[in-house]
């Protein structure tokens, strides 16, 4: 992962620049390395895996302060990581981090996650990446999770992410005091019970809002949820390639192969 | 499946009310039963499993001719699915099927497939789902991959699809008649090989287009893209849970949850 002792990071994030938890792990990665910034242009929250192929991508270079400046993109967080890696950077990073996004990102919220579908494509472009998210809505421990974040990685540079796997990291909301430790956890089935609310215009035309309640599946133990619930780090290791290949046997077993088509 | 011996079917896809695929489809999945269609107001391909959080949606019933209407909605196609199910149906669907998309959704481009998406989100709502894809992108043959789609949908009747697996269709692009049969396959590795091409617009800026030439792994024997090359109907069951099971448990081995955070 080094390049003559100095690592090559590549630091994306699905809430734009102006995010905290952006800033604060940029501030702690780059004592591990040369960290490169490429984010959207404006918030691209639930984006998952999108990407723009009718329309055009625009790149500008910004200066926050002395020290601080991105490239930000006129697209979604997976165009970030296609457009950073091709056109942006000189050279393929040694290691791509999504984050610190700011709520968690488990069980089949995962598959809408701008922050792990960044992560997602850095994996498909062959670089080890992790997403990083924290289990808060407020009061956010940004430095203890980018303290957390850069221990892993540490430890992931000892072994090798098999080619198409993500590591998934959700922090507690907790102090950094209060965090137990660090569990390796499965994708939980638990996801958002959703509705829509539906409101009038001030015309009278009806429209929707989304709205949802996280519920737990109980019983998971050693998932993401079960972690974060016990103060717990949960390390997720995703994969890309989505074959059932337990169905996929049964349905060979069931001679599904012999439909007649003529 | 059925209801009183009619089923009720849930018709989406990622190109919106005009696109042909879905025009055909419709009109032969009406001869198995009561068919909602639901569909993005505008084309949405590749934007996967992305929704609307921050802004609401609209919903609008059009009559495109006396016997085909549809719900439009100003969002994408699992937006579709999930206030199609919640808001617009009265009942919860017995299927949903989402397609015919012109262009096949295999290897890694599952990842970015509107198509697919909308149909796993079936998934996750508990309904059984399908998306169909016709590898073509010109002289497509919807009525056979429609007549095809049926046939596999009275195949998957006879069992019961897993909880959070959907069934991923490609159809060969070929005449019905040069159709060699139907295989269940893997997700194969294989997937576009992009870069951004760059050019000025009139007031000289820079901007970036995606382009890519789809690049098949060699000896996949099995798998999607292996199937579609030999004139075979590529049925790939895929699941929602992106575990990585066997990393999960080399990590675990490897003592990663020792990791020391105080």
């Amino acid at each position: 992962m080094e390049c003559g002792g100095k690592m090559r990071i590549f630091l994306t994030n699905d809430d734009g620049v102006y995010s905290e938890g952006l800033r604060v792990l940029w501030s702690r990665l780059k004592r591990l390395g040369e960290v490169s910034v490429v984010v959207p242009e404006t918030e691209k929250s639930a984006v998952a895996h999108a990407i723009n192929i009718f329309s055009p991508l625009k790149i500008r270079h910004i200066k926050i302060d002395r020290a601080f400046n991105a490239h930000i993109v006129n697209g979604t967080p997976v165009d970030c990581v296609k457009i950073g890696v091709s056109s942006i950077l000189k050279q393929k990073p040694d290691l791509l981090v999504s984050g610190i996004n700011p709520g968690a990102n488990i069980g089949m919220d995962v598959l809408y996650s701008g922050t792990v579908s960044a992560a997602a494509e850095g994996a498909v472009l062959g670089i080890p990446s992790i997403a990083v998210s924290i289990d808060a809505y407020k009061n956010f421990h940004f430095e203890a999770a980018a303290e957390i974040t850069v221990k892993i990685i540490r430890h992931v540079k000892k072994l090798t992410l098999p080619k198409d796997t993500v590591l998934n990291i959700n922090v507690p909301g907790c102090r950094a005091g209060d965090i137990k430790g660090v569990k390796v956890t499965y994708q939980s089935e638990s996801r958002f019970e959703e509705e829509y609310e539906e409101r009038e215009d001030p015309r009278g035309n009806s429209y929707f809002w989304l709205k949802g309640v996280f519920r737990e599946v109980d019983g998971e133990k050693g998932s993401d949820s079960d972690a974060l619930k016990r103060n717990y780090v949960s390390v997720t290791p995703l994969h890309l390639n989505l074959t059932d290949h337990n169905f996929l046997a049964l349905l060979k077993e069931n001679k599904f192969e012999n439909i007649e088509l003529k």
